[in-house]
């Protein structure tokens, strides 16, 4: 069971003490924004999934605010969005297309009373997540949010069109599919501080944030590859895309897949030793933000791995649960329009 | 002479009909802002080196104004700012880090009395180049500048470390330091169309932007390491990565270069011809607007190249010019605060 296997990471994993007392904020979350649904994601699931103990593996050092922004952006990837367009509706781009750009909007206007309880959720986390920062910050987590509400369509169109990324490509899509970047960004918003814009887009940096979000695209294939198989999704998944031009095993597309995430672990140790470089520009504050910056990557990878050996969201049967839910015509579709509902 | 080598480019040369016209704008327009000087960057320096014919070649079917407005921003780009890094302040981190933050900070606050002559010229190139696009846009345009702006720190940061980059990381380098993606994202102001958010950050349309401006930083950096190599600035050139990584001759360097352009060529036009992907999800109007944006694509790397090699930029008298020019204490510091000019 790809679940069992473990890449090696050098980095100690840290857990947030406040996980326990956070849980309940993000269940009373969900239910306020209709994102419960005992026909569609339910309570149970939520606990199982282990989602607030992956936001303080992400966030060891967060406040109960902060642990609460993250836990509660766990919950809307993971369960009202991310599942929905593993059924019919992923093959449909046009649809697709038409979802995600209410979604995108959001992050610009006030909510509609015509939008999804998915749509108003994120207009909750996008505003909370940018109450205490700048406008420069904004800007570019506005960006990341774009880019991974566009990777739901991507893999729509490539399944449309059976499309088959290269194992290249593959690893390029999923570090934007999964999000990474838009975590990323809350490791300032968290920790109460903001890189300045020239550090933000130094080649270290952008290296570091490549590497990282590239890593958790990695294994994050290995984990979901037999749920998207039981899905019938076989497109866009790096391990599948890498047994078909090896013509190859699961066995060997793991080897593979290991030697991709030690050469990445490899080159963000030796990246990062280069940071003292950026002292000669910055102040003392600075440089130990960007430090602050660089162990909250680090804490992504190592929590990433964590989570994923120990949530129960990539069983087998959780991938016949997801595909069954997907094709099941629930009354629960928390992506459409909710004209009569009072989610907020 | 590298400026008589050529790559094969599979594209057609345009030129726009109003280089004549517009030539003169540009250089009132730097005189305004005081940028010409006769000990600094003069007229004639400004006309040998076919500035306002390179936003000719970029923008082939731009109006009077929209071609004004680029052939300013080329003006801009190697007139003043550019060759003020090569020389000591290019060794100068924490200096080169003050003066790039003004220029950010110019692209979010109205220009102060005390900005420098470059500051206060990018301030209405950034304004005028933001006035009829919408907030999406503007945000993305704003992160190709930060990105762009920041370069020359991370040029400077390498210098004064004696770190010595790998082509890979050249390539990279190279691609945000030529300022490509503030140029594309001209493409749209300029022609008077926007892409939608989703087609922007689909992986077709990411792949072919990074493709393009991989593309015209390899090329440059074989037109202008003749001009590096006589201002002493050996550590950011690919060729010198090349050179240095295989042990290798010039020659043999060029060969790489080739062949890593050539790569990009056919990469372009395989990834383009899945571009009829897109359209399942798209309206007619917005169909044709995504052809335009590749089809500006293939200007700016068919313009460019030609450019190179018709430019008096980089001949290497001209290397020795800039050499001097930045060695020698000119009394004109475009980048420094003018407090008793009157520039605006």
């Amino acid at each position: 069971v790809p679940q069992d296997i473990v890449f090696d990471l050098p980095w100690t994993l840290r857990r947030s003490p406040l996980v326990e007392e956070v849980r309940p904020d993000t269940v009373a979350w969900m239910a306020k924004f209709g994102l419960l649904h005992d026909q569609g994601f339910t309570v149970d699931q939520f606990a199982s999934w282990q989602l607030t103990e992956l936001a303080g593996y992400f966030f060891p050092d967060a406040d109960t605010e902060g642990l609460r922004l993250a836990s509660d952006l766990m919950a809307w990837y993971f369960a009202p969005f991310d599942d929905q367009f593993d059924g019919s509706l992923g093959n449909n781009p046009a649809q697709v297309a038409r979802i995600c750009a209410d979604l995108v909007t959001i992050t610009d206007l006030p909510p509609r009373p015509g939008n999804s309880p998915t749509a108003r959720a994120l207009a909750d986390l996008w505003q909370r997540s940018c109450a205490p920062m700048s406008q420069a910050w904004q800007r570019r987590a506005h960006l990341s949010w774009s880019s991974y509400l566009a990777t739901h369509l991507s893999e729509s169109v490539n399944r449309a069109h059976g499309y088959f990324p290269s194992p290249e490509e593959c690893v390029r899509m999923r570090a934007q599919s999964t999000s990474t970047h838009v975590v990323i960004d809350l490791i300032e918003r968290v920790n109460g501080f903001e890189l300045p814009a020239l550090v933000w887009h130094h080649p270290i940096l952008v290296e570091l944030r490549r590497l990282a979000a590239e890593l958790l695209g990695i294994s994050n294939d290995l984990c979901s590859v037999e749920k998207e198989e039981a899905c019938g999704d076989t497109a866009n998944n790096l391990v599948l895309a890498l047994e078909r031009e090896a013509g190859c095993t699961r066995r060997d597309a793991v080897v593979m897949l290991r030697k991709l995430t030690a050469e990445r672990v490899h080159r963000f140790t030796s990246t990062q030793r280069r940071l003292h470089h950026l002292d000669c520009f910055l102040q003392r504050d600075e440089r130990n933000n960007v430090r602050r910056f660089v162990h909250g990557l680090e804490a992504l990878m190592r929590g990433d791995s964590e989570w994923e050996h120990t949530t129960g969201r990539y069983s087998p049967q959780a991938g016949e649960t997801a595909a069954q839910r997907a094709r099941a015509s629930s009354s629960w579709q928390p992506l459409e329009a909710a004209q009569h509902r009072s989610a907020m």
